[in-house]
């Protein structure tokens, strides 16, 4: 008879072979999947939602919003030092998004699983006649105990991010229109680092037993290290001149020092940002050479002091930097 | 300074509560969460979404969107035999919904969770544009490699369901305006049966080991009957004199065979259809009547016929009926 495409005909020919290899998946016809971490292996869970318009760009290509809701999630998993394992997906598509759309949105989610070793393992599909939105859990493993807290920081503790900063921000801009550098590679160097993040999971399982406590850079590098400082209980100063810029930043921020802080408010970068004790500084050193990425000490934390702010920018010769108060979204709630 | 509610505070002061218990959920302060099952069972996780106007009534009030969303994801455990454990939660808020909505919407979430045992294990909020859309993972606990799947079902065992069928269909029409019964306690009595689904969990606890097969009843009595009978490659016969319908379904179905045939075609009543070798009769009975839910048997199953769809309607005296394709939303893709 006619098959027309249903929720259950997406499901079988588009979802069910990101599946197949997750025995505990069903094969995405039962109602619930079943997942075992290793003997000897904690499971950590992460949750994080999408709404096209918000959380990114409409009229994004499907392979960017695949590869955007996976790792974001992932990227929560590489600052925990989790191992991922799989992940489930809800999620509500337009009307206007045909098969194509799916398909490609499908197969991109296959590319991702196979660079970063997670399976699909459950899931829910529908319409809407809102914004595509999509949900994602993500599942991954450390040795028990081991989880990289926020919680951790001790008062001078070094703090450190990885690979460059604020060149999401720059690249938001260049993707909307709004800043266009002089140099096109730089401009494709920072739209893609805007929509294609990469999660640092080789760092951060490195920097299990090593950094005492991380988060990663989605919501800015001064909102997220400040996370960090409020489950810790401490502060931290950080020099703005240590901070790790790209090229492309750096020739974005030449003489603009409201820009140039406003790379450290901006968020999306999906770095690390971590703390460790001084001891631990040869041994964090080895563990970013072992995953390829650069490590960089921005800064250091402190008792914290109940009448300032838990994050504060230093310039080079130790002045505190005044933040607009608008490139802090979570800033604004202490 | 001046305070204004922002996805922080709104997570402090109205979710972080429901994550107390939950030594794992870390205070919904970090970028994950960690889960255990007790040793020597599995985790079992499902996850579903809801948007409103599709899964649910726009304008229902805040707790009915709050047990909705839990108890949908609970039935789904109930089905599989587990214990439910702990969710995680993503809401994409319109933003017409002030405080007050998500006050009354996190106190329903908590009575919930306090009667099913569960706690909030982690998530995000956002605004949409959109509809109100929320997706849950119901994460529980089944002793290991017993998990009721829907692919264990044999040739000649019998057919249940728990409680009553079409209950839920009819109090959506009663919602909504289109069936009005002539009596107002049985008018009130299906309206709740359609906004207040109760997953049957102490039923399906008490079906490990015992049933071969099961599922919740969310897409309807022959759809979900037909999911076990495709996955464990069977089919099955169902009497309609069999399945038991409340006073208030019976009233309204009184000599009106095609409405009758509606509601096993019909979903969201959250009953449970499982299948269960003869030998085990008498453990089902006992089973439900610990679990004060009674449990009825409405056919048999047998091997499948290519020829035939999978699950045959037939009147007392064994007759097949034949039942309007519309009603169907699954069969139409076989």
């Amino acid at each position: 008879m006619a098959r027309r495409t249903s929720e259950f005909d997406l499901i079988e020919r588009f979802f069910a072979p990101l599946a197949a290899a997750q025995p505990g998946a069903l094969g995405l016809r039962d109602d619930a999947a079943i997942l075992k971490p290793e003997p000897g292996f904690d499971l950590v869970i992460t949750a994080d939602a999408i709404v096209e318009g918000i959380h990114f760009l409409a009229e994004s290509p499907p392979g960017d919003v695949a590869r955007r809701i996976l790792r974001v999630n992932l990227s929560d998993l590489a600052a925990k030092g989790a191992r991922p394992l799989a992940y489930t997906l809800t999620i509500q598509l337009p009307l206007d998004r045909d098969e194509a759309w799916i398909e490609a949105f499908t197969a991109a989610l296959g590319e991702d699983q196979k660079h970063y070793a997670v399976t699909l393992l459950g899931g829910d599909t529908s319409r809407t006649d809102g914004p595509l939105t999509l949900s994602v859990n993500m599942f991954g493993q450390v040795a028990e105990n081991k989880m990289i807290y926020r919680s951790g920081a001790q008062p001078d503790d070094d703090v450190y991010v990885s690979g460059t900063i604020g060149d999401a921000v720059l690249g938001l801009a260049v993707e909307r229109g709004t800043y266009s550098p002089g140099n096109a590679e730089q401009a494709e160097y920072l739209a893609k680092r805007f929509r294609r993040p990469e999660p640092r999971l080789a760092l951060g399982r490195g920097l299990v037993g090593r950094a005492s406590a991380g988060a990663d850079v989605s919501d800015g590098l001064i909102a997220d290290l400040g996370h960090i400082c409020r489950a810790s209980g401490i502060a931290a100063d950080i020099d703005i001149s240590a901070v790790p810029l790209s090229e492309a930043a750096r020739n974005a921020v030449t003489d603009d020092q409201p820009l140039h802080l406003s790379l450290l408010a901006g968020g999306d970068d999906y770095e690390l940002v971590f703390t460790a004790p001084k001891a631990q500084r040869a041994a964090i050193e080895a563990a970013a050479a072992d995953a390829g990425i650069s490590v960089t000490r921005i800064g250091r934390t402190r008792t914290a002091d109940p009448t300032a702010e838990r994050v504060l920018v230093r310039d080079g010769n130790g002045n505190r930097l005044e933040v607009k108060r608008g490139g802090y979204r979570h800033f604004e709630e202490e």
